[in-house]
């Protein structure tokens, strides 16, 4: 075939399709971690597609598709003649591209596992790294005409090349990079840290099934033409290669979903949602393998496969291993991908000039073949990953510090004060850190504190008052200036929801009785002793009056005594100087 | 045709834009409700999907496109030969993975209806009903060659055979459901239960515009080949009645919306946007019936009737039938999917040989026909639905208890505590629930109290004093601690901005007066009386004590009185023994 | 070619595609701008593609593709005969409605830069008049067969024509409408306003990048047939045209992303999130006019350029131009639409029949087509554009009074209280507005204060008494009814957490010691004088008993003093009469 329209459209379609699981994995990885991070996480999603892009075309297509058995060759900026590796019909660019937004989606699979602790220069030469080497090599053995497809090693969309890889290497780095602080207590028992956004997690996992139609279905790089059927000696038109692809793809997801959320109904005690949602991923992760070639029995078999799988192989890499992997990206990647190939050898109806699996009379010899690979390809990325992060750690640094850590990615490696500065970020994210992570010299600074408070008793004269003003927020700038200006310098902000009725009004509006109404407000404290209680007054009513309802209260205390923590001074010295 | 690569692939891409829907609906339910019930209302989303995938093709598909007229026929695991029903071109599982995603949209529909209070278990057992025979068999009548299109009613995409069995369930649903608690007043009266996410509603409306592409456009289920054009007579191809579907389709939507939005605009004096989003969808549903055989004049009438059609649906399902459906899939997919299926008999223009309609010349036979089968198969949904309903609500319970659907089916249903574990949840949802809801028992509760609280007058020498420490959140796990170990077993941490100067430094900042900033604080408030507030306030200062300015302040206050709500003790007693 | 399915369904999906950005304009400049206005933002968006659907067939697709130099002709619901612009094999309706999506974008864009401040009449109707008149006729110039595509002016998928549109239309719009109320100090200094919610905005990002292969490669408007390779001599297939495409549009976008993310690194010390999303949105736009014409070394030399204008463009229009573009519209699409136009006349190899550009030999020829046509343009978007909203600030006004903007647009162009009932909206959001703004007549208040507070003595016999409750919110509406029916008229709701430990109980629990948890709780505080405090007690426990642990405390203050803002009362009489 010369060239094939149809061929390339298709190809072509697929590729915006894969591209787009990017988002999925971004809001996915971000959801199913905590908000400090999210914009960080954002980053090195976006990153990982960036930088794989130009450096797959500097070299990494090149390694991939050349000619050499064991590596194809260096062809920098992919200028060569690839003609015997591209697909009938599909123009050269078209198939170009269709592999960079496979090589990105292998790259990006790391991200998750290595989430909330990890330096971001580091994980950008990582991404560096797998693009340029790694993924080429295990994908030339695989993909491009190496020693691997010439056994008969078949790995249809990428359960080994792609998912594989990017889970082996999530172990790799999970494990060198160290769990985060908080995850696992003294005893080693690993504590759940939720995630911030579970909606938008699963619109991440929604988003990855609908783009797999294109990874898996695009995958058949053909429309027009035909291939063998199920048995492998009749034919069948690769429209219905691409619809039976379709079918079981979609079914093993289905049956994963399910039963991942059957077993953790079972085990414990109610249906989990966020294991669910890895489910789905399970199971479209181990149909890639083998969709050109399997039933729909064998689609359904390996769905039960998979969301068992998930559940167990999370639960392991989290309690046993005590490998710190924030959104499952190894149970999900690595194993599923892992079984999905191994699947190839036992499910495979011999369709798509497959060799058949153990179950459909193709004895041990595929299933053989599919473990050497896999075997083959483990070892390949996790040496060359052992040796990335190894180097990484010992050169760039490959984990943030510990304040960092706690602090938020955000904050302090894109100077983001936070990605949600519309929202309140929930007090208990805010604190749930740290709780086994001693601050550096902490066992010294209690010797250290200077001034232990002397008395609680406040010098005559010298009374502390505390000013409460309940108020619309609008009014605050207003109200700050006209407090710094009378020498008021510290106040505290809350949120609160006022309650009031007019009483004084009719107490019924259309016949309704009227109930008492929240509205938002904010209530400021300042505690001051120097500045006139009076003078405080005077000028917050100024700063707040416009004779409307609504205009706030403020209400006056006593303070028995105050201390700054810093200084340990108390009473009316704990007041001035720099504010505390 | 023998297989046409093209039409295959045009089929396939369709495909996944319609599985992409359930991502839209996942997402437009969870916004238009509240953030207690969004994981749950994904969980429904993605297991009707789940669900129906293995379900419709171990019975459904059989049942729908069998041979029989009343329904198709059983054919587990769907293995009979479907080549009569298959379009031109298509191979089987190409057709057969297009029609399972059409069918999870008809299932899916009712989640929304349903929202905020349905048992779990009982809707995936609806979820499997719908799927495995209710759908199958009215659509078997519509598009699978049964008695309805041999008649020549014509749903082209499935305004009847989708959205208006959808929307018949739902009615279904939510009726024999009832409705939320604290949705109506004594009195009947609806209150207006605000979604939590509006932003993410209307990203699932621009999804399923955009998937509706693949809905509408997909089920030509051909691009080669000729259909007949306007007037029946002359011919025309298959791409330009898909560029006449696309353009139709949005047309009306477009509409559809500007109609809803100025009616609204009308009505309450203000545009309103979610009933905006749900006139893009209303238009949508009404054009899917028909976008196959009408021209853009009867796409922009069809789009003022929708959009009227959903506001005036929508208030009378709430107001006058006071059913509660949270997110409008009534008003949306029941009413304008009957009107749709009805203008087919109006806006035909015998386009794709279908009957013209009554303002095309073609009298009332055509309109005839679409209202006979409206009404079959609304008696057909509504009887099949109320009796699973029924037997459900008789079984395995139909509504979750009152306590569940007050504190959110989140926590009761899944065991997680918040889908947004990053942020606060708002005050006002959180307490807006329950007006009239009355805690079984609770007349009886004010003879029960016990104790009543004597006096106010604390017992000489057991003063109370309030500790109030105003610090930086990375070290509350810290003085968690401490306050722990000298005893202190009670505390409240509330979320504040704390606000200062640095009055001593320089007040300049590169020649810009500095201004005050805010700095996000905790505020953590105990209670004590045994401890003494000197040895609070040491450890309190161990623990936060860095030397750096922003170690915080600690106040101290007295405390007139306290009472334990559950004991009835008061003073020093009520601070001891079990914390409330 | 008669009709060719493949061009057809080719066209078709890139309509949806295309569509689909919609969808990410809306979240992006939802999360770049701040919740208050979320609600408004997804309006005006929804809004713009919905009002352009309608005008564009009614007569704008008739301006843009009849016969005329000018300007097309006069079509009333494009009824013509389009033959002969109608690319090769694709049906009427296929392109028309290509090119409404397309001219939807356009007006899009304009909406991120007059965001939070717009009257959303006047952005309707300003919507209206450039989808109506001045896309079309620009348009017309550059695709309709007008005189700038008779002079070879190349804009293949619209740098120019549709983003610069909407640049130009941008810039115009945001100078005459103004910055927003405190986005400048008094010394003009630009102050940061964070968008809301970083997520969405990049989720929106990944969208239009997706989307972008629809836009880029669906403007090929073919997959049959063939074109001139580079040089012009040789022939290339439209596939290999698509791929091509395909690739240089994604290495340009990712190259711009990595460009943007270091120059801001190097200038910020951090790389910025939000710039290098704008980086991504730079390179796709700048790539768009001569994708189909340059190399993948040309793309990314473009990508350079774009990632490094696009933070130079947003600095000097924010700091030195003083326009206030909140999402960097501007930058993004004005800049890198001009950028890329002329691009064109540095970099085409002469593939797809462009004249080559001024490094690949082709002198200066088609850079001064390219520099020409950008002028012309230009002067008529931009003078078009002054005229369209000097006529609507005069008339209906172009902008929201000040008290709308800063309490949002959201509640007062809406009704909608927040488009985010589920969460708390951050504190320093909701305060940071009006720094520089004064209230009309704010000068006049001070004197206008009435009865300044005599004095803090609360009379004999009057004590104000504060009763502070902690407690559950699901109990806070039987509170607040109990309250009601006592007399308590006013009340104040402040989310907080719970943190205490069962000390009675055993403090182990399989084998771990418990830790102190937290528990979402509701602190509800009342300032009563009138009612009997033993009342309030008598009465809240009542409401809040349930015999279980965790029914909360009652606390009880003594309050010195309580001043009511409005009317300066003071002591019991400020807790009298209508609620402030």
């Amino acid at each position: 075939m010369e060239f094939s329209p149809v061929n390339t459209a298709w190809v072509l379609i697929a590729t915006a399709l894969v591209f787009f699981m990017q988002a999925g994995f971004a809001i996915l990885e971000a959801g199913l971690t905590r908000a400090k991070n999210a914009g960080n996480i954002i980053m090195k999603n976006l990153m990982d597609f960036c930088i794989g892009t130009p450096i797959y075309w500097f070299i990494g297509f090149g390694i991939m598709f050349g000619t050499g058995s064991l590596a194809g060759g260096i062809d920098l900026f992919t200028r060569g003649d690839y003609s015997s590796v591209t697909p009938d019909g599909v123009p050269f660019y078209a198939f170009f591209i269709f592999q960079t937004v496979f090589c990105a989606t292998a790259a990006t699979i790391v991200s998750g596992a290595m989430a909330e602790r990890t330096n971001f220069v580091a994980y950008c030469i990582y991404s560096a790294v797998i693009s340029l080497v790694v993924y080429p090599i295990s994908g030339h053995w695989i993909w491009g005409g190496g020693w691997l497809s010439d056994m008969g090693f078949h790995d249809f969309a990428g359960s080994c090349a792609v998912h594989m890889v990017g889970g082996c290497a999530s172990l790799v780095g999970a494990a060198i990079l160290g769990p985060r602080i908080g995850k696992y207590d003294k005893n080693g028992k690993p504590r759940a840290i939720p995630g911030h956004n579970l909606t938008m997690a699963a619109l991440g996992v929604f988003i990855l099934w609908f783009c797999w139609f294109g990874f898996n279905g695009g995958s058949t790089v053909a429309m027009e033409g035909t291939t063998t059927a199920a048995g492998g000696a009749a034919e069948m038109t690769m429209g219905a290669l691409a619809g039976s692809v379709f079918s079981t793809t979609n079914l093993c997801a289905a049956v994963a979903t399910i039963v991942a959320m059957l077993y953790t109904w079972i085990k414990y005690k109610k249906p989990d949602v966020s294991m669910s949602l890895n489910g789905s991923l399970a199971g479209l992760v181990m149909v890639t393998a083998g969709t050109d070639c399997i039933d729909m029995f064998g689609a359904a078999i390996e769905g039960v496969i998979a969301g068992i799988a998930v559940v167990v192989g999370i639960e392991f890499i989290d309690k046993v291993l005590k490998i710190d992997d924030p959104v499952g990206a190894i149970g999900v990647h690595g194993v599923n991908g892992l079984l999905g190939t191994l699947c190839v050898g036992l499910f495979s109806t011999g369709q798509n000039g497959v060799g058949k699996g153990l179950f459909y009379g193709g004895g041990f010899t595929q299933l053989g073949i599919q473990a050497l690979g896999i075997v083959c390809v483990l070892a390949w990325v996790g040496v060359t990953m052992i040796i990335t992060f190894t180097i990484l750690k010992h050169t760039v640094g490959l984990r943030v510090p510990a304040e960092v850590e706690i602090s938020g990615l955000d904050i302090a490696e894109h100077g983001l004060a936070s990605a949600y500065a519309g929202f309140e970020i929930s007090t208990s994210e805010l604190t749930s850190d740290a709780s086994d992570y001693e601050v550096i010299g902490s066992e010294k600074m209690e010797t250290a504190v200077p001034a232990v408070v002397k008395s609680l008793n406040v010098p005559e004269g010298k009374k502390i008052t505390k000013v409460e003003i309940l108020m619309k927020q609008e009014r605050f700038e207003k109200l700050k200036k006209a407090m710094n200006e009378i020498g008021v310098t510290g106040m505290t902000v809350t949120q609160v929801l006022g309650c009031g009725t007019q009483k004084g009004a009719p107490e019924y509006y259309r016949g309704v009785p009227v109930e008492m109404q929240l509205l938002p407000k904010i209530q400021v404290e300042m505690v001051i002793s120097k500045v006139p209680t009076m003078d405080v007054i005077d000028a917050a009513r100024k700063a707040l009056y416009t004779g409307h309802i609504g205009d706030g209260k403020i209400f006056v205390y006593d303070v028995e005594d105050v201390v700054k923590v810093r200084t340990g001074e108390s009473g009316y010295d704990a007041l001035q100087g720099a504010d505390d």
